[in-house]
């Protein structure tokens, strides 16, 4: 019998410094990611990572709470073939030699550097994959910053898009906003992006001077972390009071017209 | 100092009988909400929900892991006012009310009957209500059949889109069906649905024929629970070889032509 390849979800700490709280008095990963879930993760032999190294680390971080089924050399941890961003192709021929195992009846782990694998990070095309030779697929619960957003900005959770990066061009990304502004006023549904946090601040003032007044605007920066935020305004309102956004913290942005 | 607005995800088993299993060893809200979460709901002494009966339901499953810190019965839960599927709109002076006790200085939880509130489910106008009156508001991490489905699916989770529930009028849902594929090709951009549990089979089999045969279909089932499954296939396939979704357990339906 095949294994099931496990989309296991990563906390949404990566690379922020001083992440989580050391006073609460629960191991971090108890904070954002369920105990079967971890319990599932400490006993997987086979990983399938955007990266090894960060995937070495999340494993220690799992060993503090479940002790893993076995010692951490032992398991093995290979890399996605990378893929140009945006993209979803991947040489199909890699794709299921790393399925291998699954094949032999071992579970795997795919994992990303934060959240959910596959959504908004690579994976999809290993799990298209998998559906293609049989293997059984489960997402597990964790932290997605993408619903965590929306939850959290107001804006219309019954009908949502998640567009990706907008363009680094600035011309091009002020078409691009104008455009996902009249889309959202004619779907009335709410555009959500995300930017390299270097660039939060740009992106925020380009939504900013590119939006009508009246469109809503929410950022969400730091979700899951003790200094994170949300904040929901009309872009009238956030240009009347500015918030900074951090140029070291993952944002996520949505809009409403 | 206001309070905060948490917003609780709440598990994905509701409605469905045997949800989970007994034989795990672990009370089965952990496997799919963090310790770190129910540490919080089981410290609230106030919530707003979509339905009261069965928030009581949930806090009874969060004492048998972290002990609610005062009686059941004494802590307050008030019901979301009902607004019609689809729209957003609620009296905005009954939201304010509901927020008075975070005016108060306390911490309130929003939860609904599954996944994380005001995504694909009520709340999104308390929450800009709470915007509105400057609460804080936090979102916590867990299950989101949502983004499950996306992941498990390995369609592009790159560029998406929740369409919600499509009409239930036979021509008018063939009409969206048609749109939702021609957007879906145009842009690259994965559809997901869902739909009542009694109708899954209507809407897949609305789908297998209102679709092109090359269309990538897929339908995550019962997720988290230990009888889901995901399946992702083309059209063609699904038709030469399909696969019943049962009448009583909610399903997510995503395309990518």
């Amino acid at each position: 019998m095949n294994g099931t390849l496990y989309l296991v979800p990563n906390t949404l700490d990566f690379g922020v410094a001083a992440a989580e709280s050391e006073t609460s008095g629960i191991p971090d990963l108890q904070q954002v990611l369920p105990l079967g879930v971890i319990r599932i993760a400490a006993r997987l032999p086979c990983w399938v990572a955007e990266n090894a190294k960060t995937t070495r680390a999340f494993l220690k971080r799992v060993n503090e709470v479940v002790p893993l089924s076995q010692p951490l050399q032992a398991i093995a941890i290979v890399e996605l073939p990378r893929a140009n961003k945006g993209s979803q192709q991947a040489p199909a021929v890699k794709l299921d030699a790393l399925l291998a195992p699954a094949l032999a009846g071992q579970d795997i782990g795919l994992i990303s550097e934060a959240g959910l694998p596959a959504v908004a990070d690579p994976g999809a095309a290993l799990v298209q994959a998998a559906h293609a030779l049989k293997v059984r697929v489960e997402a597990l619960s964790g932290p997605s910053s993408l619903m965590l957003a929306l939850a959290a900005s107001g804006l219309n959770g019954q009908s949502f898009a998640f567009v990706g990066y907008l363009p680094v061009d600035a011309a091009a990304r002020l078409t691009r906003i104008r455009e996902l502004e009249a889309l959202s006023r004619r779907a009335q549904q709410t555009q959500l992006m995300i930017e390299t946090p270097y660039r939060n601040a740009t992106l925020l003032s380009a939504l900013l001077s590119g939006l009508s007044g009246s469109t809503r605007l929410s950022v969400s920066c730091g979700l899951t972390l003790e200094q994170g935020w949300s904040r929901t305004d009309t872009v009238s309102a956030w240009k009347a009071s500015p918030t900074t956004v951090p140029a070291d913290t993952p944002a996520v942005f949505s809009l409403l017209a």
